[in-house]
């Protein structure tokens, strides 16, 4: 563990960029690796230890299920929309060879002094943690969201119960060049100091 | 960065367990350290990079005055609370060397397609690396949660604007000893399989 110093560390957390979900291709983690993935996000605060969050892979025999489910919420919202844009739509099921749809259940489990904020907070934590993990394995990876993560097509498909709610698709594939990491903001851009007393 | 491996990072991951702000004593990080954190904060995804989260850090210096807030905070909710009770609201404010509130911009800015969960998730990724780097550098880490947090008073100590709220407050330093790590959840309870077909 010698090496597995703060500067090795942040090094780390800068080799994590977001990598459109397309790019991502074979090969994706195995077996092994994403059970070291949802590993990684299973060591994320939880306060109350309520899990308040779940994750659903799409297999690559359920990919024609999540591209229905992709169509019928873009006609939810646009019951014209056309053959292009419904192809459009069914594609972004293809994409990534992992891929694994955030779940956050924010209520209706009599835990409701463990806040909504909590609640999305932790599964943030176990996002980054899972990101990291995939970053650490040599994959790339990518953070999909947009308007069928509400569509009663989504819910009815992940079988979304009362108070749950699909945050984000998570993907991890191998990137055949990967963007250099976008500038990260100083810390002076969101850090402040408290002063003794009110002004 | 040989020894940074998917192993290496997930042990560290499993050091970071929570505690209790009042067992976090002297040391703390020093300025070097404390930036090092909020530098990891700032390796976080960030959907648009509206940079929706800000934390205040509680110097030694206006910690008297984050006593006040703890104690209007409960004076607001309790107007009849008695002075052991006010004694214990103004003694959490000098838990821990390093004490820092978490903020996140829900709204008002503009940015309304990126949604509450996409903002709150992004604090908690931001969050994760804090509390790994901090745990890497050799620090305990605790969070703190509470009524408190959404108070008048709590607001207006930290001048939170229209459509901002204080999450959590995260705090770190040296503890005697150091609990063991709470056994994890294992995947099998929070990870499932999506099927190829309706059922």
């Amino acid at each position: 563990m010698d090496s597995f110093t703060p500067d090795a560390l942040l090094e780390g957390m800068r080799r994590r960029s977001q990598t459109g979900p397309r790019h991502l291709l074979e090969p994706g983690p195995d077996a092994r690796q994403q059970q070291q993935l949802f590993e990684a996000a299973a060591a994320a605060p939880d306060h109350g230890q309520i899990l308040p969050w779940r994750w659903v892979v799409v297999p690559a025999s359920a990919r024609q299920r999540l591209a229905d489910a992709f169509e019928a919420a873009l006609l939810e919202r646009d019951p014209a929309a056309g053959q292009a844009e419904r192809e459009r739509a069914r594609e972004k099921a293809s994409r990534a060879p992992f891929l694994a749809l955030a779940i956050v259940r924010e209520g209706g489990d009599g835990q409701q002094h463990i806040t909504l904020h909590e609640r999305l907070a932790s599964l943030g934590c176990a996002l980054q943690n899972l990101l990291l993990m995939a970053t650490c394995q040599g994959f790339a990876v990518g953070l999909a969201s947009g308007l069928a993560l509400r569509s009663r097509a989504l819910a009815d498909c992940f079988a979304l119960a009362a108070g749950e709610r699909a945050v984000c698709f998570v993907a991890v594939g191998s990137a055949a060049r990967r963007r250099a990491p976008r500038e990260r903001p100083h810390p002076a851009r969101f850090v402040s100091e408290l002063q003794p007393a009110a002004d």
